[in-house]
Formats: structure tokens, C-alpha cells, sequence
């Protein structure tokens, strides 16, 4: 708008990724839109953004949401049990754990018929703080139903269940980059 | 079956996870499965290993092939370009080039105009496996419509596209863990 705009060489607007004018030019992503599985990494990076939008302030990601769900809903639950039921590598559970034991929010429970294993429970401070993201988490699907809508939200849902029947579920230990 | 199957002490064939029992009882993951997000993540991850299960022997990730599409779609782009293109951090983005460059897949060109960014193209080999790559794809594209159908396919595409559009896409550097 401005004249001194206007007079500013044109190396210096010019963006780094420009290329001969293309730069400003829609990218081409050939079939990878009408594939599932693009639409589906697409739509759970955003989501998850989404998620971590809201749930930050509580330093809270959506697999550790997910695993103070299954401890709060299965009390005593076993490692490998989490693991296979969320489908996270039993390394990546480990961390997670430890994590949420050192914030206070889970507990390790030795089981006196198998030294093996550990019994997880929340503490009453991971209780409390699930109670408060559940109420958050309102908000989120809202805005994830935003352009779908809630009729579209219960269809996409019934979608996805169907899709992991189709394919089934990967194993823990499988790499998903 | 057999009688010395009967005979084995319990604690022999106790499952490591075996809790009083409840390790045969099905894990209750509460609204888990009523959340966009946490499906979005189940099917991509189930989606994601069926694609490996067809490109394996192609040593192919979703990630490379998307990639080899989108550079072949538009030769001569930037990785910058890519990398906001595809939703890819610029770090992974690099290091899926270097691996794409050194399998003499794609190349770097070097750009007169602009010292410090590479034009991408693939070469004559990048073009040949991504055409075999592309007939591959109807098989891993049936496979997941196998329970949903096309109609579903085609249904589900539209929602998460509308998903996307609502919360939008996650930033190159944001974490989606």
C-alpha cells in the first residue's frame, strides 16, 4: 500500500520459498487427498493441535488423557494391559508412566501374586484432574464438529470404528511413522 | 486338551498380565471411543500399518510416499514449500530427503537464483517406483474400505477434509505426540 512498499526492492518481499512466482501458486498434491490415509494423518495432526490447544494449560497430551481414562475406568490395570488396549508401545507407556507418577497424578502398585507387575492407579489428584479435562473436553469436540456438525461427528466416529475393524489395530510394537 | 496341559501348575501358564482373572475380562476405555481424536488416531495407526504391509517391500513409509507425490506433482519445488505443503517439521522433511536422495530417488538441485534453497525433482528411478507405488494403492484403499465401502470411503473423506477445515491444520513444528 504504502510508497515506501512500493519502492522496496523486490528481493527484499520476496519470500525465501519463492521460486519464479510458483511460490504464491497452490501446491499440487495429486491423489493423496483422496487417499484415507493421508485424510486420516491430516485430520488427527489438526485434531490433536486442537487438543493440545485446549489441554495445555494441564501439560496434558492426548496419550496421557487417554491412559488416565483406561486407569481411572479399570483401577488396577496391568502394564502390558494398557498398552495393548491404547496401542502404545510398551516403551513409550514406561515414559508416559513414569511421567505421570512423578506429577503425582498415577501410582505403581506392587502385586503381591506376580512380582512381575505393577497395579495402576490414579492418585486422588489424577482423579481430580480427569474430572477437570472431561469437562474440557466438550469444547474440543465442538470445535472438531465445527464444519461437520454433530450428525456428521457420530457418522465420522461410526467411520473410523469400521476402518479399524477393516484394517484392525497395529500392535504396539509396530512403527507408525 | 491333554492331560499334562491339565496338570501344569496355574502359575505356569499364568499370562504376565493375568490379574485374579481380569485379563480375559475386556478393557472398559471408558468415552475413549467416542472422541474424535482418539479414532482419528486408531484408524490412522491401523491404516498406516496396512500401507506398510503393502509397501514393505518397497521399504516405502506413508511419509516417502507422499513425498515422491507431491515432487512429482510438482517438479522443481522447495523443501519449504513441501514441508508446509505435506505438514512435514523441516528436520524429518530433510533427513526423508536425504534418505530419498541417497536410494537415488530424488534429487536437489541446486537454485541460481536463490543460494540457499534446492529445487526438488525426482529422478528417472523416483518416477518408476512411484508409478508401481501408485498401483499398488488400490489394493491398501480397498483394504480399508473393506468394511465401511465405497460409499463410506467417499463419506469418510468428505468428514475428514470438513475436520480439517474446521481445527484446522497443525504447523510443520508443532509436536503431535
Amino acid at each position: 500500500m504504502s510508497k515506501t512498499a512500493n519502492v522496496r526492492p523486490k528481493r527484499a518481499v520476496r519470500r525465501p520459498d519463492a521460486n519464479d512466482g510458483r511460490a504464491a501458486a497452490p501446491i499440487d498434491l495429486g491423489v493423496l487427498p483422496n487417499l484415507v490415509g493421508y485424510m486420516l494423518r491430516r485430520a488427527q495432526l489438526a485434531v490433536f493441535q486442537d487438543f493440545w490447544r485446549v489441554y495445555e494449560a494441564y501439560d496434558i497430551r492426548p496419550a496421557q488423557y487417554a491412559v488416565l481414562i483406561v486407569i481411572d475406568r479399570n483401577p488396577g490395570l496391568r502394564q502390558s494391559q494398557v498398552s495393548a488396549a491404547l496401542n502404545i508401545k510398551r516403551a513409550n507407556l514406561v515414559a508416559l508412566l513414569d511421567s505421570l507418577e512423578q506429577r503425582g497424578l498415577a501410582k505403581r502398585v506392587p502385586v503381591a501374586t506376580d512380582r512381575r507387575s505393577y497395579a495402576l492407579h490414579l492418585t486422588e489428584d489424577g482423579a481430580a484432574l480427569l474430572k477437570k479435562l472431561g469437562e474440557l473436553s466438550a469444547a474440543h469436540e465442538q470445535r472438531v464438529s465445527a464444519t461437520i456438525g454433530e450428525s456428521g461427528r457420530k457418522e465420522l466416529l461410526r467411520l473410523l470404528h469400521g476402518v479399524v475393524q477393516a484394517v484392525g489395530s497395529s500392535a504396539p510394537d509396530d512403527d507408525e511413522s
